[in-house]
Parts: structure tokens; sequence; C-alpha cells
């Protein structure tokens, strides 16, 4: 069937089991002892990678060009002049012990579809975009590099890795010499298409394999602290203690309860402080973290002060001095209702069951939003398990997903202009 | 006035001057550059303090003796053949960057009393004996070494201490040769007078200068631990982790309530750990220690039950698996209701308001309960401050304390037998 609307003269159709081989030859070049995959930005497994992509990309007959921060990219034109390109893209850099999919899953799956559009000679009416965006993880440099040099905004040129170096430093190594980052930034794009492992459990437990991503959660970040008095566990009677350890085990709840009782997505107090820490001794000072995440960025100024009026409660209840802090803060980045519906009616088409929900993880995707309309597909990661050396998706879901970014792409360009 | 019973041709005036010199003196030996005393047990400090000691007592004809674990013992002969003797004592040593009278000033007392009775001709019809206990805090070997030992408790002679020294090559440093520790066991004592500092705020808020220790608490330690799952803090949604965090914080919450709303006098969580410990990472595992403490044994009994049963249903609220283990456990210690009139009249005939309170702390005194009836004299500690280079109680609750003790003892002679 020749979907409506196509322009072009020749319909590709993507090879499941290349792009398989593809992600397998991917992985095998950045193997680590653990059995997972190590590939820093900028490394030489990172190198490596970007080669292999250039190289595929080749056997189809298409250049790659790399900008100043180390983006891949290769595009196909289209056959309308003056439309802005339809992008697809992900990352190649991981994690430390990663799993061989976060990334470079939507990172070879539109290059192969590229690819595939060129060596069948199809043409859509939009140019098509593939990318691989530099550090998306964030592990030597702040994250999301690529992606948010492409739309234009600060990249911290100064900023030091794990081992001293200087981003400018690792750039300027990348391409012999260090370009202006502004001449990485693009124009508008007619739509941004990412397509990735969910890296949660919703998929999996639910049964649809596909994902239609709602929008990107914006965060908050910070810290709740209190201080107490140190004393003596035998001697101190419970009601003249200024017990920390007591305010921080409320405000783990209170956390919670701003997402199983109020208005955010998730929240989450993964770290935990209490000093001195001795088992004897009542805990004079404590901190906890606060990260609560939602698509509704209004919810998340709520959440935010309901959290910061509890916590002054809680330090009025256990006579402890109380301070809620801010250190991060991101906006929710929604997603464009056309191409969310090319992605259902894609999959749809492919006789695949779909749901919509939010990604809670960052992706460059949340970048693009400042250049044109975006959306994500996601496939099921296997336990929800990501950043992890196990980390896995089924074959057949990953090809699924393959096919659904080649059919939302082709939608897209029938009903989205710019 | 002569107090009706008693028996010798003198009365004994305590000087109180002379105490607080003895103190002060004793402190300048042992000072840290934080302005705190560090006296650990067979110390070159220790032997020092000792030294002085025994210089004090030889001053009223006093000779003082050392056994296998250098307890520093002085006695006065009674006027009643084979009666026990009434002992009065505390410790020398101290933890790191302590204050100069936890320990020290029941010490001192307790010589100066049995000085001061010798120098004046005073007999009583037991004898008395003053001991400066070995090792009370257990810095550098298991604590109570001094009155475990005269109590014919076990003593770990091959315990290594945190310079990895065994504690017998310490105890045969001290007397050249290693005596069997057995050799310091004694018999029966007709009773046992501890004076010491509270270490806690309650006198110090009471407004009472005395407190008649009604008991010394019992106590069991432990830690509850979690095993959830570490997930990502954005893409897992609520209903689907497992957060040991969580449940740690239920538990610090579970203990507080053992003791405000539960059957034990204290219960303290201090130390706390999350793992991994990440922002933005839900926890994967956790520990919370337990210590719970009383005067009533079966209220420890049903307190850790209680307990149990708790991080049970705690652990199937949060989806994690959990336990509970105990470290250590300690019998509570009565004292003695006969020991505590003879302290409450004492302070009642020097006008003296008394209160009566829990010791939460352990002391000497648990041990000697093994041998005879025990009771403790608490002076307030000025801001519950103790273990600390500013622990301190006013100059005048100081005398006092001593002036109570040497009331006590002499009403203890009329009315105990053994």
């Amino acid at each position: 069937m020749k979907p409506a609307g196509r322009v072009g003269s020749a319909v590709a159709t993507l090879d499941g089991i290349v792009l398989l081989n593809q992600l397998d030859e991917l992985a095998s070049t950045a193997r680590t002892p653990a059995g997972g995959v190590t590939r820093l930005a900028w490394s030489a497994e990172d190198r490596a990678a970007r080669a292999l992509i250039s190289k595929w990309a080749a056997g189809a007959g298409l250049t790659t060009r790399s900008d100043a921060v180390a983006n891949l990219i290769a595009e196909l034109p289209g056959t309308v002049p003056g439309l802005a390109p339809l992008v697809m893209g992900s990352h190649l850099d991981t994690v430390v012990d990663a799993g061989p999919l976060d990334g470079a899953y939507g990172t070879v799956a539109a290059f192969a579809i590229v690819a595939t559009l060129a060596a069948a000679g199809e043409r859509l009416r939009h140019p098509v975009r593939a990318v691989a965006w530099a550090n998306e993880e964030g592990v030597v440099a702040p994250p999301f590099t690529g992606s948010r040099a492409a739309a234009g905004l600060t990249v911290d040129m100064g900023a030091l890795g794990p081992d001293g170096r200087r981003l400018s430093d690792r750039l300027a190594e990348e391409g012999g010499v260090l370009l202006p980052v502004t001449s990485a930034a693009w124009g508008p794009v007619a739509g941004y298409l990412e397509l990735h492992i969910e890296q949660g459990p919703v998929l999996d437990r639910s049964g649809a394999r596909v994902g239609v991503v709602s929008g990107i959660t914006g965060a908050r970040r910070g810290w709740a602290r209190f201080e107490g008095h140190a004393n003596h566990a035998g001697t101190t009677p419970m009601h003249l203690r200024a017990d920390a350890l007591v305010a921080a085990a409320h405000t783990v709840l209170a956390v919670q309860r701003l997402a199983t009782a109020g208005p955010v997505a998730v929240a989450t107090a993964g770290a935990i402080e209490a000093h001195p820490g001795n088992a004897n001794v009542i805990a004079g000072r404590s901190a906890v973290s606060v990260d609560i995440r939602s698509l509704d960025g209004s919810a998340l100024t709520e959440a935010w002060a309901r959290l910061s009026q509890e916590v002054d409660d809680i330090g009025a209840q256990t006579a402890t001095r109380a301070t809620l802090s801010e250190v991060s803060c991101s906006a929710p980045v929604p997603t464009d209702a056309r191409l969310r519906g090319a992605i259902a009616d894609a999959a749809g088409r492919l006789g695949l069951a779909t749901t919509e929900l939010a990604s809670g993880a960052g992706h460059d995707a949340q970048c693009l939003g400042a250049l044109g309309p975006i959306s994500m597909i996601f496939v099921p990661s296997i336990g929800g398990l990501s950043h992890h050396p196990d980390e896995a998706t089924a074959p057949d879901d990953l090809v699924a997903g393959a096919e659904v970014l080649l059919g939302a792409l082709r939608l897209a360009d029938e009903r989205l202009d710019r």
C-alpha cells in the first residue's frame, strides 16, 4: 500500500534485520567488562561510532557532516523548495556501563531511514535530516550540548569534565580546530521526531508496543535541610529533642505525597544525609533531596510552594531550622498534536497498539522544541530498565518502532508545512 | 549536728574548695587544643590522673592499690567486723575531646570523701571503699572493663583497640605483668553509690539540684533494612516504585512513636543510609538505626515486637523486602529503694530539692548491680551537654552533690547491713 500524498518515485521499505545488526555492531565497539556499553561523548568509542554511522550512510550514497560540537548530520533533499527540514535523531553517547539502546537506537534508526529513502530513491516534500546529537547524557560536560547548540541555546564552553578538561579543549581536538559554537545553530525545523526506548516500565506493563509521547516533563530539584541539636540518644527526653532526622523523614514522605496525593506526576527523595550519623546520637543536621516532575508547569509551581510550606511546618513541629533551596528548574516541553497524530496513525496502520505517556526523562527533543514542533516515539524497555548493562527491548519492538518512525515521517511530511 | 547512729569519734566536713580545685587540676593534666579533656583509658594521661588521686589520698594517710585491670582503690576500715563495704566510685577515662566532669567528678568526690573521713578520724560501721573504674567509656576496648572485672563479669582480653592493640597487651604494660582478670573480682558489696553529672537536660530544666536515679535504662539496638528497586526518578510511575528511602522514612517515624506513643522512655533513629543516594534515582536499598531505652525490660520487649511488626508492614506497603536485626541488648538495672531514700533524705537535710529520674546513659553502677544494691546521684548538666568540651555544672551544684554523697553514705551505713 502506498500511503496517500507521499511524493517520490519509489516506496522504501526498512530492513529490520539490517537495523538490528547495526545496533549489535555499534554496541560491540564499546563493550565493557561488565557486559555493558560505555561510550562517553567525544571519546574514541564515540568517534568510532560516528565513523560507523557515516560508513553506513555512505553505503546508501549519503554524505555526512560534523559541526562545531561534533553533531553528525545527514540530509536528503526534499521536492518542495523552501520547506524547513523534518528531523529525526537521538544520541550516541552513554553513561558509564550503560545498555546498548539508550540513544543509539533512535540514532541508528534515523540514519537507517534516511539511507533507506536515499537508496530507494524515495523523496519527501521536506528535506529529511538525520542527526546524532553530541553529549546528551552530560557525563563529561553539561548535558544536551549538541541539541542545545543546534537550537541556539547557551553552551558553556568552559565547563570542566570529571577529568578536569574544558569543553572547549575537547571540541578543539574533535575537529582539529575550535569553531564558534554559534556556527552549529540551525534555522527552524518543520518537525522533529525522536525514537527512543522508554527507560521506564509503563509500556512493558501496559501491553502497548508503541508509546506516543505527550510531552517531556519539566522538573524542579533542590534540597530540604534541617538544623536541630545533636544530643545523647539515652539522656535526652523526647519532648526536649530537636531531631533533624525525624524532620528529614517527614520530608521524604511529604515529597512522596506531592505525587501520590498532589499535583505532580512523580516526586522523589533519593538522597538523604544525617549528621553525625551515629546510632546513639540524635541527628543535629540533615538534608533530603527533592526531585519533582510534571508536564504541567503550574503543577510544578503549586507543588514546590506546597512543599515549601510543609518544610516550614516540619521545622516548627520538630524544633529544627528548616530551609528548602532550589538547585535547578526546567520547564515542561509539550509535544505537537499533529506529530502525535502522525505517530498514532502510523502505528495504527501497522496494527500496533499505542498508548500516550509523558517522558519523565530529559531528551534532546526538549531543546529542539525551540526550533519547531516535536514529538517522540517510545518502545518498551523490558522491566523498565535503563542506564544498566541489562537494558533491553524485544527485537520485534525495535523493528516496529523504526517502522513507526518511518510511517510518522511520511505522514508528517503530508500534514505539516513550514 | 551529729547525725544519729553514726559511729566514730569525729565528724568530717567536706571541703568544697578543695574538691573544685582538685577537679581543675585533674582536667589541666589532659587538656586538648579544643579546650576539652582527652584521657583515654590506660593512656599516659589516665596514669597521671591516677597518680594524682593516689597522691591526694596519701595526703590523708590513705594508701591506694591497683588491680589486674588498673582499677584504683582506697579503703577505710569499718567498725563492725564482717560487714561488706559501702562503695563509692566512678571513672577517670574520657572520650576524645570530652569535658572535665563526666566520670572525673564522681571519682574525685569519692576519694575526697574517704580522705575526709580518714583525716577527721571518722569511721563508719561498714568499710568505705572509693574506686576509680578503668575504661568506662569504651574507646580503646569494650566499655566497663573495671566494673565488669570487679563484678566478675566476662572481660574480653583479646579485644582490639582502634590502634590495633589487644587489651591484654595494654594491661600487661600497666602493671609490668599481666594478672588474671579474675583476681580483680570482688565479693558482695553492702551498697554502691555513684555520683555523676546527668549528661541530659532534665535537672537543668527542672530546677531540682539533685537527681535521685530511679534506675539505669536497658537498651535494644539494631538496624531496619529495606531492599527495593533503584530506578529512574523521572520515568518510574509512583505506583510501580519500590522506594527503600520511603520505607526508611516511615521507619524513622515508627521508631519515634515507640516513645512518644509507646512503651519506652526514649527511641532514636540516629543513622540512615540510602543507596545509590542520588537525587534523581529512587533508592534501591536503605538502612535505619534503632536505639530504644527503658527502665522496664518488658517495655523494651513489647516495643521491639511492635517495631518488628511495623517494619514488616512498611515493607509490604512499600513493596520492599524488610528486615529488623538486633545488634545489642542490655537489661535495665533498678536502683535500691533504701539507697534512693538515703540520697533523698541527705539532700533534704541540706535543703536541696530533688527529683527522681532514670539514667538513659550506661554507668559502672549497672555492673555493680551484680554485687549488691546500687543507686546514683545526678547533678545538673548545664544545657544537658556532655561528651563535649563545654560540658559544665555550676560549682555550687558540684559541691552540693558531693555533700549529698557523703550524707547518703552515712545514712546508708545506718540503714543497710550485709
